[in-house]
């Protein structure tokens, strides 16, 4: 079976990178073009890649891609950009998976509210569906833009998703309490992100104001029926990667903890990627892997849910390379076990 | 004017070696005895100590430190232990400053549900004082027996004690979601605490079970005159030292960051070691001193309390060094600035 | 093609579950038993296995992992164990790759000496292959017991071959000054390893004893054809993984980093996981990799080799799965890449 | 006493705010100025400076700092830098001890051919006291400008100072391969300090080409009375803070690790800073201290030195400190205890 051309727009970052790690690992894709405005040779960019991968970025240019036969663009670019990218690919009839936020929200308006900018392609908003498999999953196989999810809204949404759809608990003010490693600020030096700045240091950031609040809401309020509010607040971990939600949900009646695990067992029945612990999840278990580790506990008549994941991962490529999988007819697993 | 002589039973762990390099900057105090189980020179249990103290370790003998006229006794023992060395140094007209949980709950019963085992000294229990100086800061100053408190509990007494105190927030069900650096688990080695296995790793632990919870409600009842109850869900973080503590809480009434803010630092004015924060506090701005920074946040009408310290300076032997101070007529802040 | 069915010794370490990881990749190799002492399924003693293997770990029986078809062992047993339990092996027509030093050095009086015990198994000591593919790569095929070389002797190896194979420089004295992440320490928790003892620490270890030096010496030995000696100081480094070494050697007549980088190229020509870098080797372009990095430099006279390799792949798991490969007709490459 | 009114020039790295803590411990000091480019509250630039010190950072001034009474300026500016507005200072009778590297190299051709700039002040050049107390201790009694040593130098010069002062090591091709905590970088972000690039990671840097190569060297030939020669390779360790070097040299006669040890006692005794240690020493010890550990072995015949400093307070602001304290008739452990 021929493989899949596809194309990496934004090749310097950590989602690239474990992007293409992935793909060469793929049965399915071929990788035919990395763009980046900086014109080298990817292995210059990430040297984990030297004799691995021997490709040399070129700037972004839709026809240019459409000759070389691609069939889909991942986008790791930032938002904003990724906007004016995305359409002149959709226009030659290739796909996209999105890993920016651009897609994502399907009101423009609240779009513009976080984000602090406007919105510059209504028209394909409307067509993207939201790349979180184990809840739109059927959606996304013949969607030709999809939205892949943000790192920490996963951990929410798949976190309380069994608890909303089945209404057991107030869908108000619900508090997740996220934290993440310093992956998740990209790769552009910042002072917060300078070594001797967030090693041995742990702090909360963009409290009451991270754009991912708005994501958890708008996915969880489908899944519930009714509109979902959240008190989100996340925090930098000194690892490179993982993100832990502890999130506090108020039940709606008295449950217990083992009716709970097997509701959520079976909710994701199937779910190869989200593993129900009876144990407490731990970053490092999921490191490197597309597994979304999940357990649900009740302590002094509060729901306690604890997920976790690789947000480089989980968090971004791989649940990526699981929206291509369904895109392409794939199994949802290849490339990712 | 002599220095006062005091002894530390328990010399092998991270809070003695953080208390002994706080003493030998101490312009009040000298040290008389280090107890401990190993007969080992102090510089070979902590080598960072070489060329700095020439103490070797002795066996506990309550006789032998009052025939050295030690004064006082910070004792660095396991719970359990602690109950059992005590007692004698009080009979003999010895103070001590008691680093374990051993004296901090004043009901037995309570002891004994959360630690899993009967309390052996009543009668001492009786008499002892939590030694949180910004909460209890004149009962210290004549007491024989101070129960230094918790490293978690007093980010979350501390962090909440203004809003109890004015009856700002509901006094049931406040979340306390915390995270420490590694070294709060002790100096034991466990798996739990190799390093491959927490480097790289972000988890929750004791959900529902941590044996601080009922100590924070013990103090926060104390201050709000009601009863006040906890959901405490600790975090380990791989980092050496460093608490925070994210607290979410429900107002009683329409308040503003602004005057939350203004109403804690009135409550500490004259309080050193508690700074209040405008900006986002962060447990790296604390380390290796004893202050404990805090800052209140309003998100979407819940209160955010933000708070953070080195475990075991403010956390442990910093507080006790401050409790010492105020039992020998020291400036509060002596060898701590 | 039918899979192997494949052993693994002494499940619970970091080298068995890396290398589980690598089988369950692996096209050609079935897990048919994992034993242990601990009578525990496996993804009780590896968290991150769960959904994913489903193994319970059993007391180690030849004649059961006969019976069960198993063609290989992987023995991943600590040194002095593992020369107890492979004769059976062996003797039942199992093959075996053995990740313990157990079978590294050719002359067991060298081993007594440096391993401080006696060797029980001279018999197949004979017959071991040193597992190093790079330098005895057919050896390996037809190998019934193959040693895998140590994590830190592979570095110093394979970065002076080229200059000892083509004898450019003294064999005598070569300083080998390596680092390891803490893994390479194994998985039973003791003070040396335990967070806060080697977070933000780094030291040297076994100056003048590590067991390591006389297998570096061993090999380059049949390399050079001359006798070569080393002087081999190992470090901790507070990472979890990743070795790196910087060589010192004085050149038997002038050279320059040019045509000592093209000797290197022409050397591991066709050797896939060998990678010459004119760059700096990084740790961190190796981990999760089977590659080893290597660059060569001159610096006032003398010749410098850098190296750098992931301490669990690479060192252990990694190679192992490329010995397996050779000794089974699969692929070099086959589930590394 | 009235305490001395000292300045910091460069308020906003690393080693300022070092400097800065010890200062406001030491009990002849007060801080009267602090310069930068940036024109904020030192407890903006450095938050946990918050409380702690109430100063607004000021352009630099000669004639302001002269009018403010300042006797005393410490450097912390980059270097090239430094000899700008060092000698307005010393024109104006204010003595400096200066962090950066500007004044160490006493050949300004050789500053020119490492630092790759000409040197502008060659009047104060030759009047600088090479700030290293436990060699030139009464030189810097009287100085008026002291060239603060570098951080890496330190560990190899008093790690080889009594085996060279008794010419019992060969002078030429010394091997120092050090390690580094990534503060030693500085606080401006770059790639190579980004968290996710330098956590989990070690490497080798600036191979044969590192500036503090001929300080080292210039030092050493003082010492030994004839050219020393080394090659020196830094590299980066995943940590905040700590140096370590491993140093190589070859032996002029036999000797033993006994008398090697002896020997360093004699030449260090007195010297409080340097602690000669028979176990080996870790960088952990020296944390947060002035103290440099050092150890001497003999392994194979070649001499190894083992050396381990915090390479903010003895590298750079401690032993300024010491300094500060021979200039200005201190005790010479005054505030570093």
């Amino acid at each position: 079976m021929p493989r899949v051309p596809v194309a990496i727009l934004g090749g310097s970052g950590y989602t690239a990178v474990e992007l293409i790690k992935l793909l060469l690992r793929h049965p399915g894709a071929e990788i035919a073009a990395i763009t980046s405005r900086q014109d080298e040779h990817i292995a210059d960019l990430h040297p984990s890649l030297f004799g691995r991968l021997d490709v040399r970025c070129e700037p972004f240019d839709a026809d240019r891609l459409k000759a070389k036969g691609v069939q889909v663009a991942f986008g790791c670019l930032p938002h904003g950009t990724s906007m004016e990218s995305i359409p002149p690919l959709l226009a030659r009839g290739i796909r996209v998976v999105d890993l920016s936020a651009d897609y994502r929200l399907r009101d423009p308006a609240v779009y513009e509210q976080w984000y602090k900018e406007k919105h510059h392609d209504r028209a394909n908003l409307k067509l993207a569906v939201y790349g979180l498999p184990e809840i739109y999953g059927d959606a996304i196989d013949g969607a030709n833009l999809v939205a892949n999810p943000g790192c920490y809204p996963q951990t929410a949404i798949l976190g309380l998703a069994p608890l909303l759809a089945h209404r057991l608990i107030e869908p108000a003010g619900i508090i997740v309490d996220s934290k993440s490693g310093v992956s998740g600020g990209g790769r552009t030096p910042k002072l917060g992100f300078h070594f001797p700045e967030c090693n041995e240091n742990f702090a909360a950031y963009g409290v009451g104001t991270h754009r991912h609040t708005p994501e958890i809401e708008q996915v969880l309020t489908d899944v519930a029926g009714t509109p979902v509010s959240v008190i989100f607040t996340p925090h930098m971990v000194p690892m490179d990667r993982g993100i832990f939600s502890t999130i506090y949900a108020t039940p709606t009646k008295p449950v217990t903890e083992a009716e709970l695990t097997e509701l959520y067992r079976s909710y994701y029945a199937g779910k190869m990627f989200v593993r129900v612990r009876t144990g407490l999840p731990a970053t490092k278990d999921t490191t490197g892997t597309n597994y979304l580790d999940v357990a649900v506990k009740v302590v002094r008549g509060k729901v306690l849910v604890l997920a976790a994941e690789d947000n480089l991962i989980r968090g971004a490529s791989g649940v990526a390379v699981q929206n291509f999988n369904r895109m392409f007819g794939f199994p949802e697993t290849a490339g990712l076990l």
